[in-house]
């Protein structure tokens, strides 16, 4: 007890005593001498050690006290505060997101609510001896900054990995970043400034709409057709709007799982030039395609330079490696670079290097037909099962790709209910009213089978065909048949 | 060449018959069948193959041209267009950029410009076995979506690893980001709306500059004493402009080298609380101390819960890995984790795996030990070299920590023209002007001794000296003396 001692205090100073005395007692809290919740010295005790008056510790006292840095507890005594103390300033409002229910998963649970890929799909043991290749080969190298474009050896392996999309392009184009997600926020950033306006297909992906949002940016969805925008309506659109660019996704769109026609991505691309806009086209998933025809995405027919590529290794790979690129139109390149700096200078240098290498050996490509296989074989599971036992209760349109499914359902049964009922029974959907920007009441669900197998996707029908079933028979008994 | 037989043209159909034909061979051309360059037939002979007139190929050519797929080349014909014809649209611009020289970099390059770790100091072996130790522990897992906040293991082991530095907090008010540069754009985000005021402090790090303008935000910038901000200039200014929040950096300020005294940093805190603002402290170094005394983030003796505090590992561990994190206060979490989420979703999990590791291992802290004594003494030699050698020319604040010190020159030698000399001799230095956001002259450099050894930089302060040397004498020489 005896730090007090040591405490010296010069009444020739102009600071006051009762100060000095506040601001040594606050040196030995910050020091941890005094730890948290230490009760101090009475007033009589410390001011007869120091040779002060009484009424010099009490305003020291106050004064720490105001400070938050000790707390009287009447009757007892003043005590050292334990840090932080939450008395929570008022908060800064960020803007409004939709809730989506915290919900506990076992290992029982039946996840149709993902499009991540189950973990015992990711190619674990190649890429443990590829990153172990690389930190032999490139030893510290591996960890320093890389260049905000992109390790360039990566880019020249994507670029080579292109010519198999259509997509013929060079390394100076392209752009590598931490994932889908921040290729949207980072296009945001270089292309839309506060109060301009794009174009959305609704229903979208709601990462995309709060990373718009977030750049005060007006945005104007376009309802999507089976085959894409409506054209006529996309055209009088623009006419009025003139947007800074068109967000797309055209190959099994989340969540519909639609996919263009090629003559509406050929229309789409002339109104781009016509109007003088870009296209973002994100393609998520145009690998996992189960029919025989080959995709052929915007980029691959881009030649006016309109699109801006995206694509994601996330729902295909693994999507803890954060790791995607953009192919973007020359002109825009810089302002893109610029905002990658700004967002965090460059991409692990270690995650891009495992990488390259994963793409030089072809164990990409060999991934993609591996998992192609599988996920095809979920979907015919899931689409034969849905025609068996839910004809007459859903609709939908065959994707023929992508890892979900987009249900309508028939009857008007609620579907916060059909959420509810399919939780308490281990089951997980996504409703489609996430997808919509306008808070509208939405009759779809998203039913995906990325991270569920056949044996999980068999059970979860009969629970989601149970499930409809009694909510119909419940609804039906309660509300009058008008 | 008989792939033109195959064209199928309608003549009953609403479609114009040169609009299918271009169509067909459209589509010839995307699926690579006519490849880039190829001549097309001439009208003539493809007409007569076809059976329609000479004006239906005309027309189809035109209309293919108009869409960018084919070209005309006179006197030649026409021929397939190669994608991507870079022919930029009007370009959209993006915040000005202060324009950092591309230099290239050989192996003699004496780089006082960088203050990133030599790639010889990463502790690569050690983190070696740690990636090979979570592969195998977590096995996919280490790959699978992370929660966004961070993952849960690594929040721990950061909470207890901050009790040396005199924080006490716990994981809920942890925030796991990709770098420091990343925990700056988020900040941003999650307090800044379009036109907010923020103040900095004069000069700063640019890449925080570039992250509040990119938000549309009103920077104000406060001069640096060698102790912290004017204590009396801040609060007027508080009065008058209500900042969201003060960004700055306690320790070895980027790019002064300055520290705030503790009286200093316990006044800002009690004028954050008294004009209901924040703090952003940048500790991207507070661990380089050469000194005997402790240091005491802002953190620590926030009892208000007004700062937010950022820690990065890049200047110390790896700048490759792109991994901090920030501790926040309670109430700004919600905005802090949506802001995270709409940037890039997460953090790779599997680095946040090695790092979690790798600091319960206590492998940071004797990391931490071990390149302190490194730098110390390159501090201590190119401190001692500039006493010895440039006495008369420069003054500086002995910063006694970090990894860089500000340097005035006394004499007005032009920097540009000193940067340049210093470049032909293969010696790198960042001049003061790239820290200040206002573009005004300056005549303090930033050396850097983060990248050099001490051999390296006995022999480039020698050319600094020499390169004054010249200027001083060339200047007087042309310019009269006044």
């Amino acid at each position: 007890m005896d730090y007090f001692v040591s405490i010296q205090l010069d009444k020739n100073s102009k600071t006051p005593l009762y100060q000095q005395l506040g601001d040594s007692l606050y040196d030995l809290i910050e020091k941890d001498i005094l730890k948290a919740n230490t009760k101090l010295p009475t007033i009589r005790s410390l001011a007869k050690k120091l040779k002060v008056n009484n009424v010099t510790v009490v305003n020291a006292y106050k004064y720490l006290e105001k400070k938050g840095v000790v707390y009287a507890q009447v009757g007892s005594g003043t005590y050292v505060s334990p840090i932080p103390i939450e008395n929570t300033p008022s908060p800064i409002p960020f803007e409004e997101k939709k809730e989506i229910k915290q919900i506990t998963m076992t290992k029982d649970t039946i996840n149709f609510a993902s499009i991540s890929p189950s973990t015992d799909l990711f190619p674990v043991e190649s890429f443990k001896s590829i990153v172990n290749e690389i930190l032999e080969r490139d030893k510290g190298n591996a960890f320093s900054y890389q260049e905000s474009q992109g390790y360039e050896k990566l880019r020249e392996s994507i670029a080579d990995c292109l010519k198999s999309y259509g997509i013929f392009t060079t390394e100076d184009k392209i752009q590598v970043i931490s994932g889908a997600q921040q290729g949207i926020d980072i296009l945001s950033k270089a292309l839309l400034q506060y109060g301009d306006t794009l174009f959305v297909e609704k229903p979208t992906y709601h990462g995309a709409i709060a990373a718009f949002q977030s750049r005060g940016a007006r945005i104007i969805e376009l309802t999507l057709e089976f085959d894409g925008m409506d054209l006529e309506v996309l055209e009088n659109y623009l006419k009025i709007y003139h947007p800074k660019f068109i967000y797309l996704m055209p190959y099994y769109q989340n969540p519909t799982g639609y996919s263009y026609s090629l003559k509406k991505k050929r229309a789409i691309l002339d109104l781009a030039e016509k109007y003088n806009t870009y296209i973002i086209e994100d393609d998520y998933l145009s690998d996992l395609n189960y029919s025989d025809e080959k995709n052929v995405p915007l980029k691959a027919l881009d030649h006016r330079n309109r699109v801006v590529f995206i694509k994601s290794f996330s729902k295909i790979l693994m999507p803890g490696l954060r790791l995607a690129f953009l192919v973007v139109p020359k002109n825009l390149m810089p302002s893109i670079l610029s905002a990658k700096q700004t967002t965090d200078i460059t991409t692990s240098g270690f995650i891009q290097r495992a990488f390259d290498l994963y793409l030089r050996k072809g164990l990409w490509k060999n991934h993609i037909k591996d998992i192609c296989k599988i996920y095809k074989n979920r979907y015919l599971c899931l689409t034969s099962l849905l025609d068996e036992h839910l004809k007459d209760e859903i609709s939908y349109i065959a994707p023929n790709g992508g890892l979900s499914i987009w249900i309508k359902l028939n009857n008007s049964i609620p579907l916060d209910k059909l959420s509810d009922l399919l939780l308490s029974r281990n089951v997980i959907i996504a409703p489609g009213s996430l997808f919509f920007l306008s808070k509208e009441s939405s009759n779809y669900i998203r039913l995906s089978f990325a991270a569920v197998n056949e044996k999980q996707i068999q059970k979860g029908i009969l629970i989601l065909k149970k499930a409809i079933d009694s909510l119909k028979s419940s609804s039906s008994s309660i509300q009058p048949i008008l």
